[in-house]
Formats: C-alpha cells, structure tokens, sequence
C-alpha cells in the first residue's frame, strides 16, 4: 500500500451539555435539568476566569461545521477522512467545555464535590450515547466508557462488563483519586482482572490537576484575586498528574499480578518516559537508599521499565519532531500517534501538514508503527478491514520524503 | 593549593528531641512535655510502619559516637574533617527522625495537623540552638532557620532579620503548602523581599510528600491495611514535590519581581533539571498552545530557564557519576555537591571516597566548581579563610586523577 494507515490514539466525542438529556434514565432527569444551567454558568465563569472564551470563540469561528463532528455521524466522518485517520479513540468532552456529560461524569471525572450516584449516571449516559455513536461506524470509532472506579467497584466492573458487551473497547478512569483510595489499593483488583479478562485496555487522559492550587477556588470567591502565572503552572504541571496513576500502579504490583492489563496514558506528551523509567529503576535496584527505606519491591519480579515495555502505550496527540527523534528513548512500541480532534490545541484542521512535519523521512516501518501499527496492536484491530479504509483517505508515503 | 575547598550544600543538625526543651519559651514547656512522648511515639510507629527501625538500627551500629555530630560541636567538626569538608549548611533533622525539633518545627514543617504557633516555637526553639551552634565554628557552619511561611508573612519576615542578626546565611521553607496560600500568591511578596534584601538564600529540602496517598492513614487506623509499594511510591515522587514550589515561583513572576532572589533546590537529585527547563519554556514560547489558554506570561521578561540560570541552585547530595556526566545540561554553575550527613542514605562514613568515584578525571576548575566553588558564591563565604581549612583537610586533587 503506498498509504499510510493512520489510527488516531486520542479523539473526543460528546454530545452538547443539553442533548444528554435523553441518555440519562428518567428518574434523573428532573436533577438534569436542575442541575443544567448551573453546569453552562460553570462552564462559561472558569472560561472567562482563565480568559480563555474570547480566545476560543476566535479558534472557532469558520470551523463551525468542521466542529460538529464532536457528535453528528456524518461531519466526524468528513473530518477523520480529511485528516487522512482511518480510525480513531473516543474519549469523551468533544469541543472542551461544551459538550461536558452532566453531573461531572465526563473527561476529568472529578472526586470532589460530586454525588458519586449523579455521576455515575452522567458516565452512563454518556457510555450509552456513545455506544450508539459507535454503533454507526464501528471498525472506525474505538469508544471509551467513562468509569468513574473510586467509587463502588462492583459497580466498575459491571459497567466495565456492560461497555465491552455493547461494543466499547476500553475504559477511562479518573486520573485524581482525590483522598479516596489510591491506585496501589488491593481494593481495585477486581476492576483490573475484568479489564484484563475483557482485555479492555484502561486510559488516563491529561486535564485533571489540582487547579485551585493554581488559580485559587474555582469559581472564584469575592476575595478572590488573580493569581499571576497560574495557568503557566497548570500547563507544567498537568502531564505529570496524568502519569502519577502510572507510578502507583506499577510500585503496587499491580502488572505483577495482572500480566495482560493493558494501559495507555495520553495526551501526556512522551519527553517524561526516559528519566521517568530511569528514576523508577534505580529505586527498584539502589540496595543502598532502600537500605533506610525497608523492602518495598520484592513483591515486583521485573523492574518498572520492564513493566512499562510490556504493559504500557502512550497516546501521543500532536506529537512534535523531536518526540519523534526520541523514540528510541521513548519506546519505539509505544508511542501511538494522535490528533486531539477537536480540541484547539490538536492538530486538526491541519493534521495531514502536522504528520508530515513530525514523521518526514524516519524509517517507514517506524512511522507505520507509531502512526497506527502500535494502536492496532494494543486494541487488537483488524488491520485488513481499516487497511481497505486507509486506501482511500490515508495520507500517502511519499508525502513523507522530502 | 593541592587540595579542594569543599563545602557540603547538605548537613543536617539537631539535638535530641528531648534536649529542645531548654530552647522552648518557658510559657511553652508544659505543651512541649505533652507532646514530647506523644512525638517520640508517633516516630517510632511511623519507623515500624516503613519497616526500617531494624534497618536503619543497624546502620547505625558502631557509627554511635560520629552520629552524635548531628549536635555535638566537636564530635562535628572530627566527622567533616574526616569527611574531607571545610563548611557546610545545616538544614534541621541531625539523625532523620530522632532528632526533629518540636511540634513539627523542623525538617518537612507539616501544614496539616499542626498548631501554627506551637509549629512556629518548635522553629524558633531549633533557631536559637542553631545559633549557637554556627556561633562555636562560624565560618565552617552556614546555619538555615525553619521559617514556617504559610501562617503569618510578619512573622515570617521577624524570623528572617533574626536570624540573619544572629549569624544564620538563610531559610528552609516548607515544600507543601497544604490548602494554604501556594508561594506564587502575593501575599509572600515581603518574604521574597526580605530574602533579597538580606542576601539570605531561600531552601527547599527534598523530604515532604503527600504520605497518606501511599501508605494510608499515619498513623495507621484498626483498618488500615499496608499498601504494597507505598515506598516505592514515595521515593518516585518525592523529588518532584521538592521541586514543586519552584514551579510556582518561576510562573509567579517572583524572580522577575525580585531579581536577586536566591532559591536552592535540596536533595532533589540533578536529572529532572533538562527536561524541566524543556518543558517549561515550551510552555513559554508556545503560542499554539497557549491561544487556548489566555496570557499567562507576558508578566515574565525571560524565560523560565533564565530565571532558573540566574537565581537558582541545587544541593546535589551524594551526586552519582551520571549526574556528573550531565553537568553542563544541568548546569555547572547550579551544581552545589553535598554529604547528607548523618543520614543513612547519606555519603558518610564513605565521603572521600564516594567524591572520587563521582568526580575523578573531569577537569579540575569544574569539579572545583561543583565541590566548593558554586556554594561559596551562592553564600557569599570567605574563601581565603575557607582554604586554610581546606589546605588541612580538603582531599588532594592527586586523588581525582586515574
């Protein structure tokens, strides 16, 4: 095939806030709708306090159409087929701040100040809204379920059991645990064997952070007052949350006792990995500063980075040249190219020009693999099915050659 | 001279918990005899929680007379004599967690649990003692005071011009701010000022971290149930909660309002510092990103790197090859090496020979730099007085070479 086929590891799909309305069972719907004006007013106080709405409504405009795909069949198929993806991950949070599930049951997943049953149904409204969405496409669309694990885990693995059973592939879950139980707790083991048995692979997606560290209470109070820079600490900051889940799951042994679990950490960029697994090793094996510290990894028989080869991918949105120089460092099997579609920071409309700016004149097995190869593999795709689709809107190999 | 001026940017002092006593305000002692056996005890639960109270034990067995150092001034001056040091800087905590000033008054200064003018006592308790300790060998000793700066900035700003009037050359501040103010919130502002103004540099000292989110409740409820890898956890994290409020200064704008301020970075490793600076002044330059995200550094003439050049500084303690290796990424001039002594994961009773194995055959005006020379002009130290004591126990630059 003189194409490439292109998997997107990070796209988002969401409904506009007031359509989840008929996703959500009737008994919460009389909470839906009290619950709606307070959720947009949230919305549009936090985006005029980072002063970012004048800044995103500018993004918008002429992109309209283009930006519906976030939910409507027929524009997202224009749009993946224009960027050259043959098929791409769904997370939930379409257009950023406007097509949130209700009930703080969407992207971030927040622990703090929800009703864990309220958002529980917003996750399932959205699971069930995007089943259907799938449904419509299905070797193309690869949808998450929202779960939100810190809450029953009885419930998680159902929830998990009904996402594969209707056709979604993989979960994600809260990258803040908040106070409640971390992600090294025994008590999570039941999700973690459903997902292994299921072979649902589990996401963490970068946006969650302790942003009232940042900016102060959100939404600001009357003694509020700006704090300078906190938006430059939040984009410091923010990849390394999203890779903490990561730290605790690999000390906590969980890949130890589940040697199938698969985990994808995106949007999280990839320039962490090298010392990342560098700092994990040498404190699986420096005997000397564990002397002080007691035994805390005989109950791990390989070492971080050997876990990370064999467990871990990265969904990696936008990822610049030089993230692709490092792959090596990185892990050349783990890294799964992105988009980010339709978030302003991704790369659409201007994928095809973006890839080619990044993979130009590697190795081609190499770009096969972290353009979609590496995907196909880590969600068990059938390469032959989306081949006949990236004959049509792949972007083409000689493209790539300068 | 044949030999190297050594100055160890990582000492650590403090008397038995007991012996504080005498240094407690009289108004607070009965509160300290409260609390006195309540702190040993929770010390040594939390020792037994962490299984090292046998460990380290051990460690310590046939070390009995030089770990007295930690408050005895001749039993210091033998150990960093032997250790080839001609100065050092005191951070509190001599013998980790047997010799913590009171009422978490010292090392990590806790911001939860804590009673903000019992802490500040604690403090000043090991402040006074310090004093007088620096005041036996005031040219070997560059004393640091506890400054818990998240409760009342006067009082933070008292404590500063004390304990510069009282020969003490700077302060520790808490890493954590808790739910309190985060430090690029300009309420610090007389803080930085007062730093500025007195040439006192300012310290964050790697130890403090969210504990609870790896090991559970400390002490440990009846429900508690032990986390595997919760260490491990920790000494993946703990770095980064270090470096943590110097991502809140750069983006805060301090170093740009404040010029001459001088930050040091603590047993925090070297290796984050690359992928950092990377990573922040992409932050800075990125307009892709940033349109989404509003103006968040237009009030910072330079970019964090700058910053980071100009006012920053690490405590490399126990600095292994490869950070030498890295020392021009890093930053030569940033690069202070130090002992740890006497903590277990320190490099005493090893130091000289420890310093050869990091530092042997790179040229001799950098591991000058690295050994001595960076710390002498971060503290503005008389180097002419320092040489004659290195000129008697200084390690010979013969030693370095292969």
């Amino acid at each position: 095939m003189d194409r490439y086929l292109v998997i997107s590891a990070d796209g988002h799909a969401g409904l506009p806030a007031a359509d989840y309305r008929e996703y959500v069972l009737p008994k919460y719907r009389d909470a839906f709708d009290l619950a709606l004006p307070i959720q947009i007013e949230m919305t549009e106080t936090m985006a005029k306090q980072f002063l970012v709405s004048d800044i995103n409504k500018e993004w918008r405009k002429g992109h309209e159409e283009g930006l519906t795909g976030a939910w409507d069949h027929a524009a997202r198929n224009q749009v993946v087929d224009d960027d050259g993806v043959s098929a791409e991950v769904l997370f939930p949070d379409g257009v950023t701040e406007m097509n949130s599930p209700p009930f703080g049951g969407g992207f971030s997943m927040p622990v703090d100040n929800v009703v864990p049953e309220l958002q529980w149904e917003g996750c399932r409204a959205h699971n069930r809204w995007l089943r259907e969405f799938v449904e419509m496409e299905p070797d193309r669309r690869i949808g998450l379920a929202c779960v939100p694990a810190v809450w029953d885990v009885d419930d998680a693995v159902k929830e998990i059991h009904w996402a594969r059973d209707h056709g979604l592939r993989g979960i994600i879950l809260p990258t803040s645990f908040g106070s409640f139980a971390p992600y090294h707790h025994p008590r999570y083991d039941p999700i973690w064997a459903t997902c292994q048995d299921l072979d649902m692979p589990i996401h963490f997606h970068s946006g969650q952070a302790p942003i009232t560290d940042y900016f102060g209470p959100v939404p600001p109070t009357e003694d509020s007052i700006a704090l300078p820079g906190a938006m430059g600490i939040y984009v410091s900051e923010v990849c390394w949350w999203n890779v903490r889940p990561l730290t605790f799951l690999i000390w906590g042994g969980v890949f130890e006792r589940f040697p199938a679990l698969k985990v994808a950490i995106t949007e999280g960029t990839t320039v962490w990995v090298p010392e990342y697994l560098k700092l994990l090793d040498h404190r699986y094996v420096d005997t000397h500063y564990a002397q002080k510290l007691g035994d805390y990894h005989s109950h791990m028989k390989s070492k971080p980075s050997e876990y990370f080869a064999r467990n871990v991918k990265l969904g990696a949105s936008c990822m610049p040249r030089r993230e692709a120089e490092q792959r090596f460092d990185t892990g050349i099997e783990q890294i799964m190219w992105g988009t980010d579609y339709p978030h302003p920071e991704g790369s659409w409309p201007f994928t095809r020009k973006q890839m080619i700016d990044t993979f130009h004149d590697l190795p081609e097995n190499e770009v096969e693999a972290m353009l979609g190869g590496n995907a196909a593999s880590f969600y068990g795709l059938d390469v032959e099915r989306l081949n006949k689709i990236a004959e049509r809107v792949g972007p083409k190999r000689s493209e790539f050659r300068s």
